[in-house]
């Protein structure tokens, strides 16, 4: 029986999704997949947990952030709208299997046609998804002409400004569609994004992606304030999921937004932010806390209390200097600077091995999802570029916005709005 | 109080290192260490786990094989032998405190002195060891004639040759001295080396660098076979921690072998295996199982059987062909095939984000230790390298060898046998 790994995935077609992307479906697909928990990490989260591929908002946004990132910026290639629908069809059909802790085809690595080539590649075949969710985008650039999607632009997906400090690499810059794979177990997560890629074979080229191992988000109360490679607590005041008026607030557009097909959608923003730490571990231990405006041990505000006071930018110190530097991150980055605008972030650690003189190329990919991209993410790096005490250590490299679409009906897929199929 | 981070390692000296490197150690460095499991990952081995820095061997080559590893091959700079020396004590000094899950030296980033930077980066703080292991080894560029150590070359630290399928990257290669983090948790593995690497400034400086998600080794029998970036189970026949006899006669360098210093120590070799994973992708299964000699579900010999089952390379089925390819994977890496030759098998799965053409930079980080490298990995690469059908999907771009000498007392430190300080 010959088998086209690519095509096959369509001829499924929308029955295939529908019996494959069960909420909390069990793990396995038949008896060729056995699942065993030896091989795998978990934390807070359980590691057969699952979050659900297909509701009302896309899983991977106020979901308890997981511990590892694979992230993925694709370029479609020239092909027709109606291959365009094919694949997001056919990324939604694998993508929903793969949260459930499932292959990412019906033939996986066992027992399928021997003369094809599987439909899963395997390497995470005895692995628990360990909360696997991944989270589909689109880029300014998919609204030019090409799939007659120009009219479909969301209003709220800016093209970002020039902001003063980027040292923007072109090549880590921008893409037509972004797939974002967080998981507790990084093999898993490499495993979506590899699947997902090997699916858009001669239809959709990666450009740009990123492995990061560390969150430096709590998307939770529960979740522990994480560090990042500054070796600071960060995001202390981040928005919860639990915040539910917060996050309809800042987070999830709306129908009155504008873009219709947008309502329970967000907007990304991600950026590379290499940190020059050899510079930073030579730094006093005063300056380090004078520049994040917080104690490096508990991550308290240097106006005093704990981690999780409010900072008191009015309190001044010897010579009536404030206690929190006006140019501190802390302060800078707070939402009383900005009109009370906040963003969720879900960034994570990263480090790509080490540049020719022996330096590690290391940082923090910062991600972060908001409902208006303009009127909250860019005052705050607007602020932060121009003033931020920390730019001495940090240089920004990568840069993208991409529209998060809702969430799919288990009877359709990621996207289907903008083609109005939804 | 002026503090010099660099220098002051060494002043506290051999003291500092008696107190530091206590077997099964409690956590954190007094009361400003305060110790979470909210932000780490974990598996067979529980987080909070600590592995003995000091000890007849050094931790990290039959210790069950943590998750994650950052693996560093360093330069040694233009330093006198006291220097070399002093290196290497503030190096153990920093490993068997972090270890123990201590920070890396005695002021952290709470508490020490403000006007100098602190002695511990700070990104681990609150995250237990997940067993992390630091282990050291010598490249044979270390005893050229810098040190006075030309008459300490292990007569088994030979130079490896050339091998037929290399297409080896010079910046991928060799070093003076290798560290090899293992952890559970990535950002205690990457704050170690991280660590290593400041404390080495001036004196050492990194030349090649290696971060791995995913074991692909089993070294006891209770861990379950993780699976390579083929998808495939790797390493089912790998010698196993438990087997006392097989350590001794295939691991563990003996006095009698021709270098008294190197007695309790290993050798190590690590090739960084490039994998042509979207060509892979596109070969059907038979072929796939064909080159490895296994099935990709279970893993199971082409003979029959199950995983643990022998492969039978006598059995024969249609046109009395072999069932198990004589140039398959599981047959040119069999013990069988090379007089009983074994090495420990101890590698992992990378991705290092994607070339321009978008392909993902994956493959597999192979290190392997072994008592006499000339009988164990050089035949069995040889025969590899010359004939194995896998080839075509695998480029190797990076090669080195190091001299893992055995564990130090804890009044002494590693390396010291081979400048007769021991």
């Amino acid at each position: 029986m010959p088998h086209d790994d690519t095509k096959g995935l369509s001829r499924r077609g929308l029955l295939g999704l529908a019996g494959a992307g069960v909420v909390g479906a069990g793990l396995g697909v038949g008896g060729a997949f056995a699942v065993n928990g030896g091989g795998s990490t978990s934390t807070s989260n359980d590691v057969a947990s699952t979050y659900p591929f297909f509701g009302e908002h896309q899983s991977g946004i106020i979901t308890p952030a997981q511990d590892r990132l694979h992230f993925a910026a694709f370029d479609v290639n020239d092909i027709s709208r109606d291959e365009l629908i094919e694949l997001l069809r056919d990324w939604s059909y694998a993508a929903a299997r793969m949260t459930a802790g499932q292959a990412a085809g019906e033939y996986g690595p066992a027992g399928g046609p021997y003369d094809a080539p599987p439909d899963d590649t395997g390497e995470a075949l005895d692995l628990p998804p360990g909360g696997l969710t991944i989270t589909f985008g689109f880029g300014p650039s998919l609204f030019d002409d090409r799939f007659g999607l120009a009219s479909k632009r969301p209003t709220a997906l800016i093209d970002l400004p020039k902001f003063p400090s980027d040292a923007l690499l072109p090549e880590l810059v921008g893409g037509d569609i972004c797939i974002q794979a967080c998981s507790d177990d990084p093999q898993v997560a490499v495993h979506a994004i590899r699947n997902l890629s090997r699916i858009a074979f001669g239809r959709a080229t990666l450009r740009w992606s990123q492995l990061g191992f560390g969150r430096t988000s709590s998307t939770t109360q529960a979740q522990t304030t994480p560090r990042n490679l500054f070796g600071f607590k960060d995001g202390t005041a981040n928005l919860r999921a639990e915040d539910t008026e917060g996050v309809n607030e800042h987070v999830w557009a709306a129908s009155g937004d504008g873009t219709a097909w947008m309502a329970g959608g967000s907007y990304l923003v991600s950026r590379k932010i290499r940190m020059t730490i050899e510079t930073w571990d030579r730094t006093s231990l005063r300056e380090q806390e004078t520049i994040f405006g917080r104690t490096k041990g508990e991550g308290a505000p240097l106006s005093g209390g704990g981690e999780f006071t409010d900072p008191d930018f009015e309190q001044t110190g010897r010579d009536d200097a404030p206690l929190i530097d006006d140019a501190s991150h802390v302060k800078l980055a707070h939402p009383d600077t900005h009109g009370g605008a906040q963003i969720l972030r879900r960034g994570y650690n990263f480090v790509d091995g080490n540049d020719e003189l022996g330096r590690l190329n290391a940082g923090l990919f910062f991600i972060s999802f908001q409902r208006d991209p303009e009127t909250q993410f860019v005052p705050i790096q607007l602020a932060l570029s121009r003033n931020d005490l920390m730019n001495e250590y940090v240089r920004y490299v990568g840069s993208a916005i991409f529209a998060v679409p809702p969430g799919a009906s288990s009877s359709s897929f990621i996207g289907a709005g903008m083609f109005d199929l939804a």
